[in-house]
């Protein structure tokens, strides 16, 4: 009987990518990002066989969670796969409730975001392992072995596994199809290469030109700083687009409750198909209002909100219109499924925080995830897409006519190159 | 004309203590806690005069804070401290929304937990400046002053600096007689040392006798892991007790809302004084769910409650009838001064988190400064005292027939002692 597959040993990187030169991703709340990832790779006793992990910031910070990363990773080590895997439930709690390690989370913050680094490392292992693409890997589910791959914890007042369970075998019927209609013709995203607070007029309306030319029909711009600038930058915006394409605006978080109903009033005219992060994401309540205010406009905000019993809070107060839940915030694929199938009870629209480094190859699993297994349909719904820093990544999305075509390489698409390990390693942490 | 005072280096470390071997301060949820401080000294250019903050944790993930202090104390070197303090509210942005580390919260986990311990030590080296007691020199504030040292963002649908200021103003006729009644008397505690779940019934008897015989009336109680020993462990401690005095039950997160429910039903023949955590500390709604279904007992929380937006939230819901906040948990002075204006606008009272090591030293200052300045009122209110550990503090609390005594060595409490820091720094990290 040969040895099971271990894990041996693991290493980390502190990736830090300067965008912060040429304003890419700047919006009112985060003037000057350096796109980073806290990157993990996990070795195993197999020959060439490793699992790849990042959780995506955006420049100072990161160092801390390369730290976190350490101490959860170390977890792991001599630890076989197989095992691990047999339950993710049980692996997603032993990484995410730490006896210790659980004071200064819990389940939120600098730690949650190494743990997702981890479990999407162990994720991305079992399905090169098993040598497909994660999508694929968790599409060829059942659903009892979706269910045992999802924390209920602190669910219960809202979905039981019972009510899991009926919700995923509903939908058993169509995957095959909808895995075709994939194949075919893709996920449909939007995107926020245009929009960033940053950008000059004329640039704003020459890449609008170019990704309307290249197929996409939905684009978010960044507002908040200052109204005067914001209606003017969503006039040209509207204008480039034309009145049937999709726009949205994201205010990154920085209005108050009162603030963000009266700003959104003047921004109203555009006619935005939804309005991003209006207030703090912590504010379950502060955001129920907003859209109460704003109504039929539509709140969309996830990518700061950090566990799935925030993500419950939001679709039981009517507090989140849109869903954008991040690859990175969430613990890894035991949290992200259990948002996926609290979001198909409350019918809230599932589209994905993307962009940054990394993002994108992670969230187009999860939308096709989505589709196949657990809403069944694209209706109202796009992953987020923004076109930096593909090439660092081994195997980068493949967009087509504004869609992202399903990944066929093997694991979870977050494996860096070793050119970009060897020129964007942030000099004070360590490999 | 003297140079400023400017803070000129700081030096930090991380101090752990083996609690964990007694089971001292273990609960359904932490089992064995090694209680921990990530502690930071804040040096100037004046002869002798350093500053003294820490942020508590429970061992695994104190290295964490320490590396995040050292990110946030950086900001502060070479800063003149009445620079700084002009405008304490400047200082709390400054530190807690750095544009890149903001990410990895905002304002929660790792680097809130470290804001708190480098803001704390700011406090103090203001208060040792000025050669009085934090309390003393914070309830010497005009309503004015007091307004400006408060952080608002995100409040303005709950609470206003006008609603601040009118709440102070009203407060400002009977400080004096407040701080007489302190000085004199001190200010009521409750305790925790009997109700360690780790603890044998004999200890816990023998616990009770001797806290009852040193003055206390109020005994907290940790349940949660078995509901036969809940019933058992209850009935114990309300004999010991009699009838008269209150005893409060802490189930430290482990309920799912509906268990809650159904598991306080139970003990309810206790008559518990309030109920402490009964589910996961994020969850406003479901916190608000347990408090309608079992009125008129009340539940108690604030210990994780990360930052002044969920407690918003948690009085804006009815979700909190006793709020419990941390002096670590919280972003130091200017978030703890915004939560006693809210919890006195939503009538709720404050019985701060204590316990573990350093955390009584600081919060019996937020408790006097709550009587003095804000709620005007001791009706209800019990801070919470724990026997462990004060030994390794310079100025330990002084506790007079189950009171604290108002602390009056200048500064906020927490400078360790040379032996401690000598016999307890975690051989990982560096001081």
């Amino acid at each position: 009987m040969p040895a099971p597959l271990t894990i041996t040993a693991f290493d980390t990187y502190d990736l830090r990518f300067p965008t912060s030169e040429h304003l890419d991703g700047s919006d009112a709340m985060n003037p000057d990002p350096d796109y980073s990832a806290a990157y993990v790779v996990l070795h195993t006793n197999a020959d060439g066989l490793r699992g790849f992990g990042m959780t995506f910031t955006i420049g100072r910070g990161n160092e801390l969670c390369v730290q976190a990363i350490i101490s959860i990773a170390s977890l792991l080590v001599d630890q076989p796969l197989e095992a691990l895997m047999r339950r993710p439930v049980d692996l997603y709690r032993r990484l995410t409730a730490d006896s210790q390690l659980r004071w200064v989370g819990p389940e939120k913050g600098v730690i949650h975001l190494a743990a997702a680094a981890v479990l999407n490392a162990v994720w991305d292992l079992w399905a090169r392992l098993r040598g497909q693409p994660l999508w694929r890997l968790v599409c060829g589910m059942t659903p009892e072995e979706f269910v045992a791959s999802v924390d209920f914890r602190y669910l219960a007042d809202a979905l039981t596994p019972a009510q899991a369970l009926e919700l995923l075998r509903a939908q058993v019927a169509g995957r095959e199809a909808r895995v075709e209609r994939l194949l075919e013709a893709g996920y449909p995203s939007y995107t926020t290469s245009a929009g960033w607070l940053g950008y000059s007029d004329d640039a704003l309306r020459e890449k609008c030109r170019d990704l309307k030319a290249r197929g996409w029909s939905h684009f978010k711009i960044k507002v908040g700083r200052d109204l005067g600038d914001d209606l003017r930058r969503s006039g040209v915006l509207r204008r480039e687009m034309g009145p049937d394409a999709r726009m949205m605006i994201d205010a990154n978080q920085v209005w108050d409750v009162p603030q963000a109903i009266e700003w959104i009033g003047h921004l109203a005219r555009f006619d935005p198909w939804f309005v991003e992060e209006p207030t703090h994401p912590d504010d379950v309540l502060g955001h129920a209002a907003i859209a109460r205010a704003i109504a039929p406009l539509r709140v969309a905000t996830g990518e700061m909100c950090h566990n799935r019993i925030m993500f419950k809070q939001f679709m039981q107060a009517g507090a989140m219109q849109v869903c954008q839940l991040d690859s990175c915030r969430l613990g890894g694929m035991s949290e992200v499924l259990a948002v996926l199938l609290l979001a198909a009870r409350f019918g809230v629209p599932v589209c994905p925080h993307a962009g940054g480094v990394g993002l994108c190859e992670y969230v187009q699993h999860l939308s096709m995830i989505d589709f196949v297994c657990v809403s069944g349909t694209l209706e109202g719904r796009v992953a987020e897409y923004s076109d930096h820093l593909h090439e660092h990544l081994h195997d980068p999305v493949v967009m087509e006519r504004g869609c992202y075509m399903p990944p066929r390489a093997p694991g979870y698409g977050v494996r860096f190159t070793d050119a970009a390990l060897g020129r964007f390693e942030h000099p004070a942490a360590g490999g």
